[in-house]
Order: structure tokens, then sequence, then C-alpha cells
């Protein structure tokens, strides 16, 4: 493997900022491999663990300005969506010290932009955990060459399907397989009934807009294809979605990668037999792109051939808007979806209530397709909490455990179970008089 | 395909009894995952399903006689453990009804010999369930179908590495992947210290000779591979193993196949350099084999090469005992080992009661090659409890979650998170009231 550079590109311009790192050799992989193994037996205490993510959480939060510029430089994402982000993470990494402490096993590996990964290695060092504990290997052979490592017991992963699925299979390939949690790419359908669309089309459009377009589509749970009836009321949702995307302002995607795939994506579903572009999505300025959105009959759909092409995620602000006729059409078109991360439905006053039998009859139809149903609401925005299911059948996810909410902690642990063990010999967690105060399940019942 | 003939076969005389079945063709195996789908539906009724269990616990109950009687033909394992099997099965059955009813999801994918299968499907059908529900296929290449149908969203299976492995495989190449909760194989591991051998010596020998040659042999948990120390404790190990298998008689294996391996495999292991048989397995009248025992020195495992032979799984009533000198050479040995159903120590007084350190570093050193470590006892015998985990790192299993235990109910769920969803419309288990009274997880506390 050539030692290729790996640089840091200013989306907004497409010019390198600076070279941050080499692609790393299979020796290198090897190394970073190793440091984290040495890492192992201080993360031994329970307490040591909760402290290094709090304590990761604080100087994140003190590097924040830094961090917003650094990260806003190299992907043009913003200094309110990064602000966010950070808050998130810093969040996500206290709710997990919290869970940690409650007591479940925590098993971590999380792949941060470069620009944190020396804080949280600092964090590691102030509570005497060696700083392997966090590493970063760049490229793509890389990539398959961690996983493939035989000291590595698990694997996590977003990314598109091409590359996610290379990972799924060496994962699977290996001598001793490991489980890989990849989150690889979903449409995220929505539903939109004929009844909500009469009662509030023009909502429903605008609604739509401010979803799909938010960070310049850059999200796994964007809505990628919406439902919509002939007829006035979907009449009315395409005009006030065409007024919306209309008045959004070009945007720059992460990298130039992203853009050329974005404006190639556009243009070849552009070309498909009876698709319309009320507004046309492509290429804006040099470095930006412009919103817009594509309308077919939902028949076209239905019958594979090349239109399945409206059926893949193209990633960047754009929807696909399908005109349905009745509701066998709608049947008709998710059967044909691939798993995904979410499922909306956009149901009327009467339909929510359950007056209607219409409301329940189409969740029980999204349901399989999708790991969260949303009613009413968009997919955009993924609460941090214990319900949370960010997840859903292939190839939205290659597993069934969450990567956001607490339950995420679940891809990392394997169960033992201790046999006419002795008190003395017994983790502490098992003991009889219960020292740490777990919630646990004895003797069939839940003891707290 | 050919339609090869499947036939039972009386293993104490190796004649055909009957033609139970043909191999199934790929449209079989389609037929019988659409009739299952077709089930679906039924099933949807949590009650239902926890009625059916329990209907199907009581009609094999009813038919016992016959089924031991059946059963003992095909498979000579003798009434009294095809009774316990049965009574074991019964009450996993009834296990997973009280499981169902008390709030989890259950979706069931049972194996079972062909005896009981239509039993299964009349208690479908006295619940209303199409009896589709439980299907059997037979052939090698019915099972890469089977895992392969886009119907099938996962599958468990206990067998072979070589079997499961290939099943493992198609499972993870399909275009959408599904789980594959395979059992493939385990060396069981017994660690035996110095002090304990020095204590109870003798008792340990007789416990391990009954652990090793109960069934003939024939569980997955029968501890394969066990280290015990040169000298006087050692010795008399020996002694009291050397005895006790001695007096045991000779018996049938599950057919003539197994047979054929386990006579192939205890020979190879017979001309390894160093290895002894103080009491020689093998072959014993036309149709039986007999229990015995090798012993190698432990640095032989250490190494590598020929010996390696000693650290796979061989099916039936024999052990390997390998000779340690010093704690350093158990250290070489485990780290040889693939993972394990099960590791087991022995110990002494003083190391159980954590009066010595030793114990506690001996567990340790044993946990991270198995799903399930005992102290002072034997593999054999898994009791269906909740904190039972009947699992381990692979080869033993290729996933983490448990075939035996409450918790197995986990192969079979998939999460999904309703979002801003009218109480109306919410599944049950889901509403304010909780009208189930389900236990419940509710803003990040336990409800119930």
């Amino acid at each position: 493997m050539a030692a290729a550079p790996v640089w840091s590109v200013d989306p907004r311009t497409g010019k390198q900022r600076e070279q941050v790192a080499v692609e790393a050799t299979a020796e290198e992989v090897d190394q970073a491999v190793q440091a984290a193994r040495a890492a192992a037996p201080a993360l031994a205490d329970r307490a040591v663990r909760a402290a290094f993510l709090r304590g990761a959480a604080g100087l994140l939060d003190e590097a924040k300005d830094h961090l917003v510029e650094a990260a806003d430089a190299e992907t043009a994402l913003g200094p309110v969506r990064l602000t966010g982000e950070l808050a998130r993470t810093c969040f996500q990494l206290r709710a997990f010290a919290d869970i940690v402490d409650e007591g479940a096993f925590l098993g971590v590996v999380i792949d941060h932009p470069d620009a944190s990964a020396s804080v949280l290695r600092r964090a590691a060092a102030r509570h005497g955990i060696p700083e392997g504990v966090v590493g970063l290997v760049h490229g793509f052979d890389a990539g398959v060459e961690l996983v493939g490592h035989p000291l590595v017991a698990g694997a996590g992963f977003t990314g598109s399907i091409r590359g996610g699925r290379a990972l799924f299979d060496a994962a699977a390939a290996r001598p001793v397989p490991i489980p890989f949690h990849g989150e690889l790419g979903s449409l995220n359908p929505v539903v939109v009934t004929e009844a909500a669309a009469t009662e509030r089309g023009e909502e429903i459009g605008g609604g739509l807009a401010g979803s799909m377009t938010l960070g310049v589509g850059q999200f796994c749970v964007k809505p990628g294809l919406v439902l919509a009836p002939e007829g006035a009321g979907g009449d009315r949702l395409v005009k006030s979605l065409t007024e919306a995307v209309s008045d959004t302002e070009a945007g720059v995607l992460l990298d130039h990668r992203m853009r050329d795939d974005f404006v190639a994506g556009v243009r070849a579903r552009a070309g498909l037999r009876d698709v319309s572009a009320p507004v046309t999505p492509g290429a804006g300025g040099e470095h930006t792109v412009s919103a817009g959105f594509f309308t077919v009959p939902a028949a076209r759909l239905a019958g594979g051939g090349e239109h399945d092409l409206l059926l893949e995620e193209c990633f960047g602000p754009v929807t696909v808007v399908a005109r349905y006729r009745d509701d066998a059409e709608i049947t008709a078109v998710l059967s044909r979806l691939p798993g995904n991360l979410t499922a909306t439905v956009q149901l009327s006053s009467d339909e929510a209530a359950g007056v209607s039998p219409r409301g329940a009859a189409l969740i029980a139809e999204v349901t399989p397709l999708a790991g969260r149903v949303l009613v009413d609401g968009w997919p955009t925005g993924v609460a941090v909490a214990p319900a949370q299911h960010h997840g859903g059948p292939y190839p939205a996810t290659t597993s069934t455990s969450t990567s956001v909410g607490g339950t995420a902690i679940e891809r990392w642990l394997r169960p033992v179970a201790y046999q006419s063990t002795p008190e003395p010999l017994l983790p502490p967690e098992l003991r009889d008089a219960n020292p740490l105060g777990l919630p646990r399940r004895v003797d069939g019942r839940l003891e707290h």
C-alpha cells in the first residue's frame, strides 16, 4: 500500500488546507490495534471509564471554539449545526457515563473527526488510560485491514452501501467472524394520506421542504421518497413544497466527491421517463449545490426497471414525490422498498384519532420497513433517549442494535454466565448482597 | 437436486427402519417458507402464541410414550435421556409461553425431530394457526437454500463447524444478510489447579469420567480438554479416571456416520507423538463405541503443529488430559484455544474461598474463552434459567445471544421506535396507561 497523503480540503473552495495524515499501512493498523488493546487493563475499572467519558465531554466543551472553526472549514456545515453536533456529542458521552454508572458494561469504539482525537486522548491520559484507547487510521484498504485484524472483536460503521458492504463482507469472511454494526443508507419513505393532504397539504409541503433541505440534505434520515395523492390536496402539497424549496439558498456539501455524486445522481434521475422537476436540483455556484425535487407517477415505481433508481438514496438536498391514485399504489411502492432507518406517515385528524381505521392500517404497513416510525412529524432530528432506535432492516443497518440512545451499549456486550462460583470469586455485580446496588434479574424477577 | 431419500436408521443395527422423507428441492423449500409466512397473521395475537406453546407442550406430554420409543429406535439415546429431553422441551415451551405472557415479543423457529413435527402442527391447528408455522426440510443443499430464501429473516442452527460455517457464509452473502445464530462446536476446557488435585484428585477423576461419558459423550458441553498437574495429585486424578472409564459400558452413537467419525478421530489422536491412552477409546461391538481418554504433556499443545488436532472437538466419549508442569504452561495452552461454550476450573478449598488468589486469577483467565464459567462443577447439564448463557466466542456460537434460557428470545427480536404516535394508534404495549401491565422503561426509569 502506498503511503498516500490525506488532505483536509475546504469544500467551499475545493482547496487543500493542509495534509493531516497519510493512509495507514497494514503495520500501522496493527500498531493501532495493539495500542488499543494495551488500554484494556486500565479500563477494567468502571468508575475510571465513566470519569473518562465525562472528562472527554468536558474537554470537548472547552475546545468548542477551535473545534467548530476547524470542522466548519473542513465540512462547510456551518457553526450552528456544528455547535449542535458538538453539544450532542458531549451529551451522548455524559449519557453513556451515566449508563456505565448505572451498571451496564461498556466497550467503546468511536470514530471521531480528526480534530477531536487528541482531545479524547488527553481525557484518557488524565484518567491513567493509555492513549491507544482512541485511534484513527485512514484509507479504504486500512478499513478492510482493521476489520480483519485478529484482535478486533467488533466494528461499528456509518457510510455508503458500497463501502459498508465491503467491510461487512470482510468481517463475515474472517476465520473468526465478528459483529459488524453498519449503517449503510436509507430512503426514509413518507406516506401522506389523501385525507391528510386535503386537510393540511400546504403545511405538509412546507414541513417536507424544511426536513429535506436541513443541513443541505446531509442527514441519513432525510426523507427521500414521499407518497402523496393525486388531486387537489396533493397539488397544494407540491405547490407549497415548490415555493419553499425555491426559496432555499444554495449550500456546500461535505466535500467535492459528494458534490460530484449529487450532481450526477440528480441528472440521472431527471432523465427518467415521466419524471418532472418542479424545482431542479443540481450544481449551484462553483462549489455549492441547489436544492430541488422530482415528481413521478407512483405507478412508475411499482414495476421495477430504470425507475428503481428513484428508490435509491441520493445524498444531498433532493427528494422524490410519487403521486398515487389509490391505496393499492401505495402498497405496491412500499413493497418494493429496501430497509430504512425511518418511515413516516402524515395523517388527517380523524385518522390520527383512530376514528378512521386508515391510520392504524398504514402504520402496520410501514412498520416492517423501518426501525423508527413517525406520525405527523419529520425524521430529521434523532433524539438521544433510551427509547430511541436508530437502525432498521438492511441496508439501513446490518444489525438489530441502535447506534443512538442508551441501548447502543448492547453492541459491545458479550454475555457470560458464572455457575456455582463461590461468593468471594464472583464479580461484585453478581454477589448476593448486590454491593453496587445494580438493577438485576434474580431468580427470574427484577430486583432493585 | 435429485430427490434423494431420507431414511430413519437404527444406529444399534445400522439397518434402515423406514423412508421418512426425500431431500427438499428449491421449490419445496420455497413452499415451506411461503407456508410459514402464511402463519404470521394468526400469530399476531400474543395470547394465541402463548396458548400454542402450552398446547404443544401438552400434546408432546401426551405423546410421550410413542415419541420416546420412536426417538430411541432412531438415536439409541435410551429412554432415560430421551424422557428427560422431552420433559426439558416441554418445560422450555412452557417457560417461553410465560415469557410471552410477561410481555416480550416472540418469533419462534425451532428444529425438532421428525416424530414431533406433526404434534406441533396439531397444536398450531388447535389455536387457529396455519400449520406451516412448523416445517421440516431435509438435505444439505436444502439448508443452504433455506438460509438464502428472501423471506427468511433469521436462522438458528446447531451442528458441525463445517456445515454451520457454510450456512453462516450463505446467510452473510445474501443480497440482504440475515442474523445467523449458529452453535458450531466446543472443546469445553477444564483446568484443575495443583492444590485442587492434591486435595481431591480422586473425586475430580471420577466426576470427569461421569461428565465425559454422559450420553455416550454426545453433549455439546462435554469436557474435551482437561489441564491437570504433573505429580502425585494429578496421578491420582488419572488413576481414578482410568478406573471409572474402564468400568463404562460400550454405547451406541446417534448414527453410523458419527461412529465412523469418532473411530477415525480417536485413531488419528492416538497416533500423535507423546500421546498415551490409559483407556483406549474406539470401536466397541459392531455398532457400539468404547469410552477412553488420552494423556499428553501440556507443552505439546502450546506450540502448534500436528498436536493442534487435540484442540479440536471429537464428538463422543473421549477426552484429553494434558499434564502441566507450571501455571505458565496452563496459560500457554489456554491462549491457543478457540471459543467455547463453557470453561471449568477445579479449585482447592482455599482457592475457592478466596484465601489464595489463584482461584480469582484463573477465573479471570478462562472468562474470555467461554460463555459459561463453572467452578468445581461439570459443564454437562445446561439449566433452563433466566441467567443461563448457552453460547460463547466463535466457533462455540456465531452470535452473542444464548440458545437456552429466557433471553434466547432476543435472537428473534427487532426493535422499532414509535415517535409522536397518537395514543389510539400505538400498540397497547406502549400506551400511557400500560393496559397490559408490562415491565417497561419509561423516561429512562424502570416501571412495573
